[in-house]
């Protein structure tokens, strides 16, 4: 279960050499490393101790590393490995973004190979919960778990571009992800602004802003995925590692009616929804989330 | 939020006097106490400590104090009170078994009043999750938190005596309960044959089982609540108190579509599903569950 620890990291592991204590490290303040191979340079953080198995996190669509919220991966780092990285294309990392599912969850398997990392588990948030089923159905005995939040299964229900489009005309909210994370209850506005508080909090060494080089194959990557029909659920059923599926009550990018479809078609999957919680439920009950992930994890 | 507390129990509480040390006590072990108020008589068992809200459990359709799992009520009683009973006509208790939900939910809050708790914690399950929430929709101040498992909404899908004709048919199930409340898999009968061995294991002053006295009243009550339609939710819109909604994949009797219905209409739930599992997830899950209703009351 634990055959994988960051000491197994190569030599070309970084500037931290090819042994990294990271445990205590925390998301602002750890330093942004480097693994090279097929040709692209991969940008990550590494948290928590060096043993167990290590959760490697799959961003959303046009997040980074500093997207990721600290109350969330410091939290979950306290007591195993965790990985959050850039995959091909986006903020640090080299490479061009594709603009499919399976090629980013090519990429992301050759990240974790570079690691070192023979067994992992997954958390994919939105995004990166499509790249993470991708790689359960087809790489199966690299993951051992996986927690898919405020994702789709394929063929799911998406309104990416109309909600986008929304959001952006709401010239008065100072981040996008206010109006497109969380509800218009005060409750939740109120731990949006907690949220941004804390995804801000590293001053150095922030990781880089997605552009349309970014956003634009993503966007193709994961509209093509909720319009790819999956009859009878034939691709979810593939999945046979345990999974948490998790969303929000009101999600409006991608509706938690996605969730429960991936309960139903998943062979072994729990599922846990949030109140009053948009996409970013995560975030908004993230002592919740955190403790519901442990849980699993640890199960 | 702990302003009841077991020590407030009047001087009728039972056998052990008027203040009562539960700490340690088992349900396979712990004496039958009975309170009585408004011409009935009320069998109940009290575990946990004195200090804290308490958590009353409210039985399914046929059930008595001795179908409740040890396994899940010994633990939740670790760390605060925890009260199951026979409500009127049921088991030890005296009174008839009324046809109505309406009327079960005044006894249940009877019996409530009767121990001196002014706020408690409810566990529903199954016909004691309809209790659950006609108590939180007409006695609001009496519910802090509720947890809704194995339920209906009003007017939501039942199977009822489809699944239990067909279960009956079974002669060669050792208990109905392996039918109704596990799937057919290899491990939810295993954990179903763990649980009959578990609920089973209390020999002296075991509760008396349920008559047609008790279940034709019950399912006549079950079956209207079902069949009585909420239009736009508006009674479960009348829940404010902070819900958890628990429901197995494969539940025969009463479908996990409407935990997910319930968990849409509440405006203040969250919803855990549990994989390969039917009306008894709760005790094919109990380690899980009782961490994730710990989970849900502490936070």
């Amino acid at each position: 279960m634990t055959s994988s620890v960051l000491s197994a990291r190569p030599a070309n592991g970084g500037p931290g050499g090819n042994t990294l204590n990271t445990e205590g490290a925390m998301l602002e303040t750890a330093p942004t490393r480097y693994v090279e191979g097929g040709g692209v340079r991969f940008a990550y953080r590494a948290l928590g101790p060096a043993k167990g198995t290590p959760l490697v996190l799959l961003q959303h669509f046009s997040g980074n590393i500093d997207a990721w919220d600290p109350a969330v991966v410091n939290r979950l780092a306290a007591d195993r490995p965790v990985i959050a990285f850039d995959n091909a294309g986006v903020g640090r990392s080299g490479g061009q973004t594709p603009d499919s599912i399976e090629a980013m969850a090519g990429d992301a398997v050759s990240f974790i190979k570079l690691l070192g990392f023979s067994e992992v588990d997954l958390l994919g948030f939105s995004l990166g919960g499509c790249v993470a089923q991708e790689i359960a159905a087809k790489h199966g005995r690299l993951v051992r778990k996986l927690i898919l939040v405020g994702t789709a299964p394929k063929g799911g229900e998406e309104h990416l571009l109309a909600v986008l489009q929304d959001a952006f005309s709401q010239a008065a909210a100072p981040d996008i992800r206010l109006p497109l994370f969380f509800t218009k209850s005060a409750a939740s506005q109120s731990a949006g602004q907690a949220f941004l508080k804390r995804v801000r909090a590293r001053t150095e060494d922030r990781d880089i802003e997605s552009t349309k080089a970014v956003t634009d194959p993503q966007a193709k990557a994961l509209i093509t995925w909720c319009a790819t029909p999956d009859p009878d659920h034939g691709f979810l059923r593939a999945i046979t590692q345990p999974a948490l599926v998790v969303s929000g009550s009101h999600d409006t990018m991608l509706p938690a009616d996605n969730a429960y479809a991936m309960f139903k078609g998943l062979s072994n999957a729990q599922l846990i929804l949030y109140p009053d919680s948009g996409h970013g439920a995560l975030f908004q009950h993230h002592e919740l989330f955190v403790t519901h992930v442990r849980t699993f994890l640890d199960a």
